[in-house]
């Protein structure tokens, strides 16, 4: 289990409800931003949401640099459009670790539309810039606003894509920190499209019944 | 409600699946081949294991051309491969009538692959081929197995899309006569191909983890 994890563009509400559920359970997290001082205030932020809760990790803030160097993972939650950028100039830190990816290919313009990956998705995108990380697709799919509601858990599947096996089962056992969380190994890189899909699809549901969903995966062995 | 429901294309699981579902609900259901014997003979198969349940409706064979001309609502279970044609020789007969796409496009070749269709899902290319048809996406991710084992009920979401709020509401019903069913309003046909997606993510986790799942959107109103 990774002792610190670092939230690669962190500052938005995935990031923080990602960041809060992993100091949640114990870890070490560090909220990376493009102005360090930015990441510093947002963790300070999320650090007080946790204050007298037994067992919490501590919540720093850095700039994306120095969170992607400290992180023994990697989770990327910037917005898509800053995708491929933040990602190129983080290689070097981000070589040989776990890489999530959580980011989701999607504009906004009268509902959510998905914007064409040359790589089919965000998660390959990553992959291909990050040659020398263990990049894994995951998390696309929890709502922030279910994450920051510290005191529920939150009832959905997390669909875990990748190629690196040993990657997979590490963020899959990460992600079972959440409470009311199942990993669900979704298969190969390529099928990242996929998740990301599903999620400008629940953003269109959420929007058009006014509520906040998941997914869950019926059928699967216990 | 519809009185008739015509499957075209329907000799294969998922069609003899959501045919024997359908008549189980008390429609009449007629199943529609290429070949009208072919037709026929799925037909008295179908109708030969709903014999002795009190309420189910007939289930007849023709051709698809018949079964298109019958149905007040028809829908289309092909292989991916034939779904431009089959549907370009029905213009005619599904003209002014609801037309439910339940078709994926996928290949297999080591594992389920995504096959890429010009108009972005196989439910707009419907749209595309029957301009006067009132077309809705609908019944991708109900597993034939689980539609076939009649004592069971399928605990699954069926994923409706389309523009024609008044189809998606005659779909959606005539979904959730399938026990166990829940029809959920997953937005316009664009959003189409993300259902179709979250398919081939399935038929991939269920040749992973050797099961037969679906998918339920968790957090709807009830």
């Amino acid at each position: 289990m990774p002792e610190t994890i670092a939230i690669i563009g962190g500052t938005g509400p995935e990031g923080r409800g990602l960041a809060s559920r992993f100091a949640l359970a114990g870890r070490r997290v560090v909220i990376g931003s493009r102005d360090a001082a930015r990441g510093a205030s947002v963790a300070a932020e999320v650090a007080s949401t946790l204050a007298g809760r037994a067992g919490a990790g501590a919540v720093e803030g850095a700039s994306n640099a120095a969170a992607a160097a400290t992180g023994d993972v990697a989770v990327v939650t910037v917005p898509f459009e800053g995708h491929r950028a933040t990602l190129e100039a983080l290689v070097g830190e981000l070589a040989g670790k776990v890489v999530v990816d959580a980011v989701v290919p999607v504009r906004f313009e009268r509902g959510p539309r998905p914007v064409e990956v040359a790589e089919g998705s965000a998660t390959e995108e990553a992959a291909a810039v990050l040659p020398d990380s263990r990049v894994v697709g995951a998390f696309h799919n929890l709502a922030a606003d279910s994450l920051l509601d510290l005191d529920a858990p939150v009832h959905a599947d997390v669909l875990v894509t990748g190629g690196d096996e040993e990657a997979k089962r590490i963020v899959s056992a990460l992600a079972e920190r959440i409470e009311g969380v199942r990993a669900v190994d979704a298969g190969p890189l390529r099928y990242s499209r996929f998740v990301e899909g599903l999620t400008v699809l629940l953003i269109g549901v959420n929007m058009r019944h006014k509520t906040r969903t998941h997914v869950r995966i019926e059928g699967l062995p216990a």
